[in-house]
């Protein structure tokens, strides 16, 4: 990068850098906004793309519901607009005219949609009933960051409504794991799922689950949740979502929401880049490998491009994206440099030897290692070298991870590990949102997430000392 | 439909109960604005999947820009604020505070991305800049109708920045022969391209031309604009986009953009459905058949349910998107019924004497011509018939549009036609905007497009008599 920034010395200089340097975004004029440029789109497309599919197999199909939320729909279940109301982006005025009644900018889409599912449900026979949306909403933050933090951001928001209560918690599963393989698999993200406690709950939801990652400071990034609704929103003072069930009797629906935003972009350029730039993960690269083209004299130039040229060719084949960088008056150190600011997994090198040889120079973007590959070769090798990078970008994530998850007993452990090594600190707490409180004044850090899996046994809590019922991973936090 | 309405008696009538029986949109609260329900958003997401490798294919790429705007931003282009401010939706409120300047929620994103623009060119080396959106936009409407005029709509929006006017000048023509082609092979919907007159032109712009499209009342429909804005944006006064020239000498870029949004799907279904519902162009259709098991007694059930499988799974081979209708307790007549009010393409229906002959009936949507095809012969015949199917959809509508293209000399000519057989009206005209006012005025109609296709002879101007200069095709509209 040209402004020289270590990850390790300073996350957030470092970062701002790739983000900028890495042209993934750029600072807009409305305070928190951002531009996203099209190398941070293509990922955010890549998302789009492949959750796309998760969200289809599951029966969900996409439309699309009004930015626009009369205030009174936000009103109508009362945790939701406390949890809200101070994040509005407001209408006031509209064609020249004050309204009459002020619009939000919608900041979730619950109320929006939940008012046409009271006029779309009448009969079981009408259920599930299974929404997705992908759009743009708006919450005024006081604190923004690219893309981990930002007041527009784009997301994916599903909506679904059931017969019953089990059905729904199905339902809010399923979309868990579905994120939770997602963002392993594809984004080679390793992640913390479970249970968010009732303070960090979703408003208006009966329970909340929720993908943890863990950056390299330590702090968690909350990735994707899913909520149960329950009956909250369906209720008769609420939505009035009614059906008439199997025994012909009125009842009212079981609600899920679950969403993902442009956050985990941020998520997956904070995790895996270095010193040199960004890297993406090979499933999520539009672009998987650049191909240099040197050429020091006039005479050769030909012969070597006329080789990149068949190399794109045959690496298109089997489906590779390769790109040539032929900027003329730029110096291959320069574009090797630029490349690796952006990520881009693999490097081909082309000059007049390789052309003799028929081979080229692979070099990967994670080690830096390089290799000589015959052309004949070249495919199979690149298909070998592309899952090898998304693997060992993904292992040592999770070597991350599991370094920086301790274990504290008393109050004293705890504070000392929140300093000197940050990440997820397992402790016991007895579920009382005082003690919560305690520990986020002393330390700033919050339950995260009370992992699925379950400690052999639970030991006092931390801070009163009465026996816990959790053992959350405690962190602070983006 | 349940509700008895025909296309030739009532139009308008007739699109509502096919936008809502169909359930392609419903209503929202905010006034203007609309639900985008799952079958209007598939069509959608074909527009977005098939025109995006176009955009690519002009070597655009794709990012995201704001929806919010400084109020500010908007006023450096005189016309673009004249144009726009009496549309705009106005955010005052951010956070539970008033904000010390007011945000406008996009109407288009000339201003915040010539903005950025200016950071980002610096020298002939970055241009050109070829960026896209897939987004929303609010423009505070009086009248509105759904997807084709709507408060908040989806659309693309191409806006690149060159070197010279000459190749700024073939990127607009470019983006519109891409929509030229993408209308009317992909939509089967014809066009007339041309250019704006003055008075329709882009605020903002040198010149627009735009993809005009007829609906079945004879009233106009502008599906596609794209326009060349020369240096008015670039400017010292507006937004100093300036570059260091190839002769290093400093100059200000000359720029293009170019939208078409979800008001095509408005033209789309007003165009081909018919008295019975929705018909979809084959290549626009998510769902291209619709299987229909029919069984009248128990013991056939498995084996017509079986071979339906066997159907779907044999086309599924050819990437036909079948889907089965198996609800139960619905006759064989509601479900006919319900896909015709969808528009998918093609009906299958397989009964116990289908399974035995192994063959299946298959229906147009389009002329509801039915025939019997062997299992064997099914693949081809599906690909013959979609194809026939939007080659008939496209033929009608051009012998529409070309049957309702008329010439006039005289004003009593034109109001005669305008209200016998309202269309285009072809009638000669100085130029003068005053002349242009008479005649909307006189009938309601405006100059809809000059044609490119230029007449072998201009006669004289219809209002003044004076030389004429352009034979605009004239027409009511949406």
């Amino acid at each position: 990068m040209r402004k020289k920034v270590k990850k390790a010395d300073n996350l957030s200089e470092w970062y701002l850098t790739v983000v900028q340097e890495g042209k993934f975004a750029d600072y807009a004029p409305v305070k928190g906004t951002m531009i996203i440029r099209p190398n941070g789109y293509a990922l955010w497309e890549a998302v789009v793309r492949i959750f796309d599919l998760r969200i289809k197999q599951m029966g969900v199909e996409n439309g699309y519901f009004p930015l626009f939320i009369p205030m009174s729909f936000l009103e109508r279940e009362k945790d939701h607009v406390e949890g809200f109301s101070p994040e509005l982006a407001v209408v006031t005025h509209g064609g020249g005219k004050k309204l009459e009644e002020s619009i939000a900018v919608r900041p979730t889409s619950e109320t929006i949609m939940y008012d046409a599912y009271a006029r779309w449900i009448t009969s079981y026979r009408d259920l599930p009933l299974k929404l997705n949306q992908w759009c743009n909403v708006v919450r005024w933050e006081k604190r923004t960051f690219p893309f981990l933090r930002t007041t527009e951001f784009l997301w994916q928001e599903g909506h679904t409504a059931h017969e019953t209560h089990e059905e729904a918690a199905k339902q809010v599963e399923a979309a868990l794991n579905h994120y939770a393989e997602f963002l392993r698999e594809t984004l080679a993200l390793p992640i913390v799922i479970g249970k968010k406690s009732k303070s960090e709950t979703f408003a208006g939801a009966l329970y909340t689950f929720s993908c943890e990652a863990l950056m390299p400071d330590g702090k968690a990034l909350q990735v994707a949740t899913s909520h149960h609704l329950g009956q909250n929103f369906s209720k008769e003072l609420a939505f009035n979502i009614s059906f008439q069930n199997r025994d012909d009797q009125p009842d009212f629906v079981h609600q899920t929401s679950w969403g993902m935003s442009t956050r985990v972009i941020g998520g997956l350029l904070m995790t895996h880049g270095d010193d040199k730039g960004a890297i993406i993960p090979p499933r999520m690269a539009a672009q998987q490998i650049t191909v240099i083209p040197i050429t020091r004299k006039n005479e050769d130039e030909k012969l070597v491009f006329n080789f990149t040229d068949l190399v794109i060719s045959q690496l298109a084949k089997d489906d590779y994206t390769a790109k040539a960088d032929d900027r003329e008056k730029t110096s291959p150190g320069s574009k090797f440099h630029d490349w690796e600011i952006v990520g881009v997994p693999l490097r081909i090198d082309i000059g007049p030897n390789e052309v003799k040889d028929k081979a080229v120079v692979v070099v990967r973007r994670d080690t830096g290692e390089k290799e000589t590959v015959a052309l004949a070769d070249l495919n199979k090798r690149v298909g070998e070298l592309l899952e090898a990078i998304q693997e060992n970008l993904y292992q040592r994530a999770v070597d991350f991870l599991e370094s920086r998850t301790t274990s504290a007993t008393t109050m004293d452990d705890f504070q000392k590990q929140i300093k000197e090594t940050p990440g997820f600190i397992r402790a016991d707490w007895c579920g009382d949102p005082k003690c919560e409180e305690v520990i986020k004044d002393k330390t700033s850090a919050t339950a995260r997430v009370i992992p699925f899996e379950e400690p052999a046994e639970i030991g006092k809590c931390i801070v009163c000392e009465k026996q816990g019922k959790y053992q959350p991973l405690w962190s602070k936090s983006y």
